[in-house]
């Protein structure tokens, strides 16, 4: 099958090496930016791509919602099966992308989309037909992963750590997108719609790890604590969707705490599978590229759905997850939360709350900053 | 697809309940022994079976070598898809059964075979279309891990933590095929058949875990070690073969050691992916038959391989992997090893080696073990 690929950024130079090495796929026309197609494979115009009757499937690798939107439309109308890596685009605009595709039979798959190497989505797309998914996640980006495990094994304060990303190439030059916790929400999005058919695009809950400090790491370290940015997905018992991602402090012995660098840990929890993790890079050149090829050859192998037609867009309903909360706030506010044990020192208060829902500690934390004070929280995870 | 069950034990009766609840699956036939067709879907001749035009596939759940496989050739012969979790089945027979399958153009999938939940050899097969895979392998065994744990978390004996073993049904009455590292190594040959289209059968280092003390547990912990009981496979630089079980002592960060209870955790290392690991409950009914059922759905999506019919019976070639080893053996015994650091204390040596290869260092077990000495080794791992 000959695949052409949108974009020749760092996977796309990556899918292009692979598709000239792969027995059953071709590497197709690469499409470049206008004024840079300075070799024979390379094109400028979507219209080359998607009139060409030899290419039968295209790689979106551009990143960015537009114009990959109207790109990958475009294919997916010509009868073009659609492979894409491109996390923003599928959270935007994946259900008319998934129906346009089913329109024109064809495939449309983003496994690269959440994980890189790791093969999250489409080890759920395949338990889904067999099993019920209870609860799915984990730590679904690399940036913050290893900034927090170089601030807990190395010491390092949230500005080196950061600064040590960059210099790897495992942040961007504004980072906002991952240490917010953006990109692993969208992830979690897109797992939430090819496991439940269900996208939750509103109500989401996020807290990344922009407000933790060395000091905080510190106080939980001394007691055998360890802090992962987690997500979490899945059906509250009474049918709603739930869907958020927060900072988690575990003991040592928990799986996530061998989950360091830049490595992705994502799990589910199906009720005839039991709990399944994956761990792995989630992102780089080479295992992202894998990922986009692994989904072309399930392309060959009949594979068309990733995320249903009739994918619905729905609120999250976060009110019914509860968990205890290990916060750092002013001793002045204590009385925002729901107390089960407190030390304060100077002023400041570190707290092991009651339960409560995910909902509401977001919003005791979204009030509280409105109105100048600063937080650090995270659940307290088993 | 109609799907035929052969076998209506733990993991039948499982499979038989999933299909019955499968939307794209119906619950065939099953196969019970002559005088226990007590209820209407049973029956006790594979001629009921293999004659039925309705029957699209079997799922072969009976375990044993014979007649599982005079039966699984007739359901091939008679164009039916098969999909079985009998290790012993494949490791025995997988190529014969292969090309027999690929002869009538059906489909012949093993998954359950190996990791029970864990998708280990669907992603392994996934993996090499897209991927070079190093090595491969894991800790494939839950019976064996479960007693590990336990002598190591709570400081059981070897025979108490058997014996807990079997009462929680993680162990048989005879344990010999789990704990002596059969079990185990008859997965990483079929991994092994299904990355590189070799099923080593020849060759192989198997140590499993009879061996170890209690004084050996306190030994190793003392110094921050945990043992596992680890496989591995792979191609070695001169394109052989390897493929090998043996204990391994990791030090604290080591994602092993987070691999607990009877879990098991496959990994397989990409040249393009990186380093993937998958995690779960390797065995068990609802673990087993959702693989089972797993299978039965990829074959609707298209899959018709795992082993290919060309799979090649190999002999392993365990001497170009090399490792230090921790061995406990008779002081006087010592001189048989490259020692790099010993400690003797009433008779005892507990020596550190310089590297030596699988093959060595399993031969010189073996030869003191016939001449009536008692040792305990294990690889030191990262």
């Amino acid at each position: 099958m000959k695949v052409a690929v949108l974009g020749f950024g760092t996977v796309g130079v990556g899918v292009y090496e692979m598709l000239k090495n792969a027995p059953a796929l071709e590497a197709g026309p690469v499409l470049v930016r206008p004024g840079k197609e300075d070799t024979g494979f390379k094109v400028s115009s979507i219209a080359a791509i998607t009139s060409d009757p030899e290419v039968g499937a295209v790689a979106e690798v551009m990143g960015g919602t537009h114009p990959a939107y109207e790109y990958v439309s475009a294919a997916l109308e010509a009868g073009k099966h659609v492979v894409t890596s491109n996390k923003a685009l599928v959270a935007a605009y994946g259900p008319e992308l998934a129906k346009l595709a089913a329109d024109h039979d064809v495939a449309f798959l983003f496994s690269a989309a959440c994980g890189g190497g790791v093969p999250f989505l489409h080890n759920i797309a395949l338990a889904v037909e067999s099993d019920r998914i209870k609860s799915l996640g984990g730590i679904l980006n690399g940036t913050t992963n290893f900034m927090l495990d170089a601030m807990q094994s190395r010491f390092m304060s949230y500005p080196d750590a950061l600064a040590e990303a960059q210099a790897l190439g495992y942040a961007e030059a504004d980072p906002t997108a991952d240490v917010s916790g953006l990109d692993a929400l969208r992830k979690i999005m897109l797992a939430c719609a090819v496991a439940y058919g269900q996208l939750p695009d509103e109500g989401l809950c996020r807290e990344g790890i922009e407000s933790i400090t060395a000091d905080d790491v510190n106080h939980f370290q001394s007691k055998g604590l360890t802090c992962r940015l987690v997500t979490s997905g899945g059906l509250s018992e009474n049918g709603s969707l739930f869907a958020y991602i927060e900072p988690v402090l575990f003991p040592a012995s928990a799986p996530e705490c061998s989950v360091l660098k830049n490595f992705n840990m994502a799990k589910y929890d199906g009720e005839n599978a039991g709990r399944i993790v994956l761990m792995g890079q989630g992102a780089g050149r080479w295992p992202t590229a894998s990922a986009v090829v692994r989904d072309l050859c399930d392309i060959l192998h009949g594979r068309r759905i990733m995320m249903k037609p009739d994918c619905l867009r729905v609120a999250a309903d976060n009110s019914s997850c509860a968990h205890s909360y290990y916060v750092r706030l002013p001793e002045s506010e204590i009385s925002r939360l729901p107390v089960e044990k407190a030390e304060c020192f100077e002023g400041v208060a570190r707290v092991i709350t009651k339960p409560l829902s995910v909902l509401e500690m977001h919003q005791i934390a979204a009030e509280l900053r409105k109105e100048g004070g600063s937080l650090f929280f995270a659940a307290l995870g088993e």
